[in-house]
């Protein structure tokens, strides 16, 4: 049974494989490919691309998605072994998922890091849960360390831009935000990225460093795949030449001596046109959405011709029928 | 590509031709005509009967629906050109739009009036942002200014029961409420009675007035159809010998100088068999639902044999039904 | 036209079809017996279990489910008769039920007991009120005075371990909780359990007797079915020899004079290993999830392998797809 929770369920092997399929069925027909697969969809968080895409994903495959909004419509669910269960979590986690899986055939989830501690979203608590308690294959919609199918999706933009992301100079940019945010995403652009051989640079301001364990697990990718990673708090050298500008925000390493008006000391981290022209003269913009105009990204840059988040989120669709059919329908 | 958001974007000839269709579709066996279709349904705001007709139309036709709740599972959007968005609203129309069109066929979006400026509700922000920013055809589900599914199933019960409504006397008769409530509903039915040939009769206290824009509409609309348009405060003028009492609450036509308080001070509009007594023998009754019985509506008028209330919800199923197919697979 | 909201609506014969039928389905291949069926899902309360495993029903027999969740995304619900509706319950069930009867096949129900007055609970308002005033099968996925989905589901578990329930001496022990439950669930148990021929021993501390109807319609179908109903506030000789420990928390037969603290009072109530040591050999524990473990029940009973909690929530699938077709499809 396969689950795809992180970009390492993959590896750059399984990462070529669905981007590969995810590419054909964009181009040419697609197979009815989930006819009689249900896939429960268990929000934490909220969501606008990641429901209404992974609904289609099954509907158009001839299945089905049953929705399950923890906390609203759905009880609060514990994942501490054993717990005194007095909170208002009032199901654990060690019955709500294998319950879940005797109903449907897989299950997707979606849950933000609680952003306290970055050591303790590293180790994804509510996600790992979901995969040691299950019968059937999860699939991430974005857990505490990672979102692997924005990764996914933002390569697939990438290379239908520029043929190939070999040795491809591209730029994560940190940007502004009214409140500390998850790394999830910065996150799997990195790993992904690495993984299909790109030349990542990071750049952000002192205080904002991912966590050393994706760090190091980027490195793994890139040496794998012939790509390199590099950290910078010189955006404007990190920019220089590069083909992608990905802008995204998120919070500090720690929230030790970093409290959240730090989040909005850096005003020039705003993405403007000015950035854009430092870059590659082809450069294309991306961000995952949702975004804040005029606070992480300037409506110019965005309304610009070189902005691709549209196309970006399409392809949320496109590499998740492909992952969805690599762990209902794989070996 | 059709929108289906204003009763103008039907016109006289439109609407003709989806109540026929509706009609038709009613008493005979009706085709699978939406499969493979999805349409969004974007909700601002709680819905019973329109989420629910809206499903059983995608369904029963072969196609599916996709409900997003905006606010609850999925995020705030806004829609203000320009702004910068530092407020709760965490998405722009200008993305998330275009990003909904890419994996569904349709978009249905209730958002109703903000109710604060009638100059700023017939303006209908949001449902025009949506039309500006989307690649799919959009669908009123009740917005600021009008609710053109419930004018629909309003004239076809009117015809079900009379055969015809050319020169058909209705009276849309103002109701007390606990709060000022929106005018799209009573805009709607006043629009689509008088593209319907009806002879429609608007009566209302002081201070209510329907939009200017809408008066004059609805007026066009008469002189092309043969109906007509008149406003009255004499209630009991307006029901004498009519077919239809058509009983609605809404807010006054500006806050100056009108609280809410004004809207519970004319009691004696609340409609009660008294009413009905005036109006025509064969007359009926009809509300949009919900309605709050005793407050708006005495029980004696919604439990006699004259009202027609639930056959009215029901024809928002099959007039829906017409109106996606006009918008989805219309030329 | 059927309804299945209590035990009542199938009786001894009835039961014994649905059960019959759901093992048959379980073990064998099952038909797509519930093509073009949509099945409205009314939630006035949250569930994880009760959503998905009926979505689940509806899409794996051809169908489909609409889910309208009320105070969420739906308005909030009137259901006495001739109230003056000035609150924040803007439509009245006598609208909104017969109106979902006419886009919907049928109407499974979620309503929580207020569990302010035993009496007024036994009486179960608005389940009635939705049979009173629908044209359409209704189906309880949990009132105010029963679940019978949940106790069919018990039930069947019981048959599947011991191959026969006949005089099966079965245990409901009360157990601990932060808050006062409902009595839904144990009410069904004890109900589903007589009419299925269960030597039934109910446990309870003073002050915590089940409803004087629910007892006496207990004792009709044990004299139908023979089997035999108890009561005690003796746990440990309602234990011995039982084959069946079913734990469930619930409230105080009366406010009066029992506050919520007397809930957490009997800490010696909280199901452990000693308590399962006293039943049979072959004892198998259940509870109808969610579960607060460590408060209601401990971590190794919950653990052990005699645990059959998911084996149980899995049969409200087996259950509840032959209770819909009892319903929808029977004469």
């Amino acid at each position: 049974m396969r689950h795809a929770t992180h970009i390492a369920d993959l590896g750059v092997e399984g990462l070529e494989a669905v981007l590969s399929q995810a590419l054909a069925w964009k181009r040419g027909p697609h197979p009815k490919h989930l006819v009689e697969k249900i896939l429960g969809l268990v929000f934490f968080n909220p969501s606008l691309r990641t429901r209404s895409s992974f609904e289609a994903v099954m509907l158009r495959g001839g299945g089905h998605a049953v929705v399950l909004e923890v906390g609203g419509g759905v009880w609060k669910l514990e994942d501490r072994e054993g717990a005194v269960m007095d909170s208002d979590r009032s199901e654990h986690l060690k019955e709500a998922v294998p319950v879940l899986g005797r109903f449907l055939d897989g299950l997707a989830v979606r849950t933000f890091a609680a952003n306290v501690d970055d050591d303790a979203d590293n180790a994804d608590p509510v996600i790992s849960g979901f995969r040691k308690y299950s019968s059937v294959p999860v699939i991430s919609m974005e857990s505490a360390r990672e979102h692997p199918c924005q990764g996914l999706a933002d390569i697939l933009t990438a290379r239908e831009t520029f043929g190939s992301t070999k040795q491809l100079p591209v730029t994560l940019a940190w940007a502004p935000h009214i409140k500390p945010l998850p790394k999830a995403v910065p996150n799997s652009f990195l790993l992904s990225a690495a993984a299909a051989g790109c030349e990542v640079r990071v750049a952000h301001p002192k205080g904002f460093d991912l966590h050393p364990s994706v760090l190091a697990e980027a490195e793994r990718y890139a040496s794998e795949s012939g790509g390199s990673v590099s950290i910078t708090h010189d955006l404007d050298a990190a920019l220089s030449d590069s083909r992608v500008v990905y802008a995204k925000a998120w919070g500090p390493a720690t929230r030790l001596g970093l409290g959240p008006e730090n989040v909005k000391a850096h005003p020039e981290w705003l993405t403007s046109r000015a950035h854009m022209e430092k870059a590659s003269k082809d450069a294309i913009f991306m961000h995952c959405l949702p975004v804040r105009r005029n606070v992480e990204v300037s409506d110019e840059v965005l309304d610009h011709a070189s902005c691709r988040v549209v196309d970006e989120a399409e392809n949320r669709f496109h590499v998740q029928r492909a992952l969805v059919d690599w762990v209902l329908n794989g070996k």
